[in-house]
């Protein structure tokens, strides 16, 4: 419970209402309908017309499909998402042998969410015996056995399947991973009609990034453009520094994010980007500067954002150059779609 | 049929007979069948005692489950690897709302390997009505209904899955990238009993990345530690150039990997470590000279091999110096824990 009461404030969730679990699923799903049937206990449950009933461990729920469920519970009294069955179900015998298999067609898998009319579920669940309570796991059957209501069926997406083993933790890493590399947004401390190396690095990667949305702007008038971007929910953010030196534009940026609150759900990821060419102070010196960047990625690690530094040589050659921006832009496209915490706080060279 | 007999002849397989394919998945299994009866073909297919039917789709089969199903074939004359099921089960009426729902205790997912004594599954197939044929999905169903042969039916681990939607190929390739990065082979170009920072580094290595198992050596005596590294299937090499100009070692460490043709099946992470001290040659000659390694890895990244720079500065100052070490170690770990594709051939700082 206190596990749980930590979260709900962390994240500022207004409008739940905790209730203890039983020893089974079923039980668990009873002490939830009892609360709302009760409906005292800090002034904010009532009894609902519909109530809707999920698993933590299909954490990629839309908002359609609860739609849909709802809606169908409304007409039906019960409904629930079902999914094609991916392999063949049988029925063992006593002796561990097969005894029959069942038409793979003409069955589906019973997935979750499923809503009810209130009346309808906690009917069915004062009705239960000891034996449902105990080792039961479909509620739709409940609905069906005590309140005769037969469930509408509703096809659900592949998303909603079970976080069960080892692997689906990987699945489920790489889903949010793919959800959250879809924006960048660049600022740079240039001005626009400036003929400058960061023009250039940003046309290159709205060239080599065409896969998500890159959307860019200055910090000169913060509260702007780049507040409508956090809102937006943008995790990835790029920090050009051309004029300032070393790390002044990205601590702007860091703090403005950290402000914002938006690492807390998801971890930002911010890249701070540095021209190194012939004109630059003695090249060891700049390479101790940016090493600074490991303190500051030390420090807002704690607000969960992820700070690496990317310095890109810049030869005279224009091809070389050209290619240098090109290796660059590939590397902060790896580092958004990876987010690895390993190279956090590193300085990559390109 | 090119494209598989392109994939045999690549990974130089010697005892596989290919057999086209039906409409169906048990008209295909039906064809393989055939042509193990026929026995002619090449002269390599012969009817053999037992068979075992597996799909491609479940990539992580080990030879145990195998031993197992082919054991049990043996004694029932059929058997197959199930799993317990994740959700429940249930059977629409023709409206798509509940009929009924199934005890998921009672029941499993059939899954594969399979095996069955030959007689009995040919036979079975011989039998076979066009309906079975076009809509089954179930072999040990046939060998029940057909023969009257009850399948044993064998526990598998959870590895035995179908990789059928999206998420499940992020998962099998996390898979795979968790077991080629269980061992890192260390070369480096100094003796033992020298005193030098490579040392300190491989000490490093060792601590860091304890999870894996780190081995070390060098190449001056080709041919001994090395191949025995590269026969127990290690996919990662770390080279230490310490003596050498910039990519001598490193060069040597690619062409006997290259020769050995380990990286056929899956790719080998090559990272060339370098050191960077006040008694370097000038550090922008350094830099340049270290950015060669975009060349090689090109190259050899047609050989499914991929290489990467890491330039360990190093201060004079002891702590600071330890802490670039680690900071080392900890980009190896991640490169070899992520195989990021996006960073190869870059140089990375530590």
């Amino acid at each position: 419970m206190d596990a749980m009461k930590d979260l709900i404030q962390r994240y500022q969730h207004k409008r739940i209402s905790l209730v203890e679990a039983g020893v089974t699923r079923h039980r668990s799903i009873f002490n939830g309908l009892k609360a709302l049937a009760e409906g005292q206990r800090d002034a904010q449950l009532s009894r609902p017309e519909v109530v809707i009933i999920h698993d933590a461990v299909r954490p990629f729920v839309e908002e359609d499909i609860l739609l849909k469920v709802v809606t169908a519970a409304k007409e039906h009294g019960a409904a629930g998402a079902v999914r094609p069955l991916v392999s063949t179900v049988i029925s063992p015998d006593a002796d561990g042998c097969l005894d029959h298999s069942l038409e793979r067609a003409r069955h589906r898998a019973s997935e979750m969410p499923q809503a009810f009319l209130f009346d309808v579920i906690y009917e069915a669940y004062q009705q239960c015996s000891d034996y449902d309570l105990e080792f039961g796991t479909e509620c739709l059957q409940l609905a069906l056995k005590y309140c005769h209501i037969k469930a509408k069926l509703v096809e659900g997406s592949p998303d909603l399947w079970k976080v069960t083993y080892k692997r689906d933790l990987y699945a489920a890493e790489s889903i949010i991973k793919e959800r959250i590399s879809e924006q960048i947004h660049i600022v740079m401390d240039t001005k626009e009609d400036e003929e400058h190396i960061g023009h250039h690095f940003e046309e290159m990667l709205k060239n080599e990034l065409n896969h998500v949305k890159v959307t860019s702007g200055s910090l000169c008038h913060p509260g702007r453009d780049l507040q409508q971007i956090i809102l937006e929910q943008c995790y990835n953010f790029i920090c050009v520094n051309v004029k300032t030196s070393e790390f002044e534009e990205t601590q702007k940026l860091l703090d403005v994010l950290t402000e914002s609150n938006i690492s807390i759900l998801y971890p930002v990821v911010v890249i701070s980007v540095h021209f190194l060419d012939h004109k630059s102070v003695p090249i060891g010196q700049k390479m101790e500067n940016l090493m600074q960047i490991r303190e500051f990625a030390k420090e807002v690690k704690k607000r969960n954002i992820l700070l690496c530094g990317l310095l890109i040589y810049c030869p005279q050659e224009k091809q070389k150059l050209q290619d240098s921006l090109r290796r660059g832009a590939i590397i902060i496209a790896t580092l958004i779609k990876e987010r690895n915490s390993g190279l956090i706080g590193q300085l990559l060279v390109a």
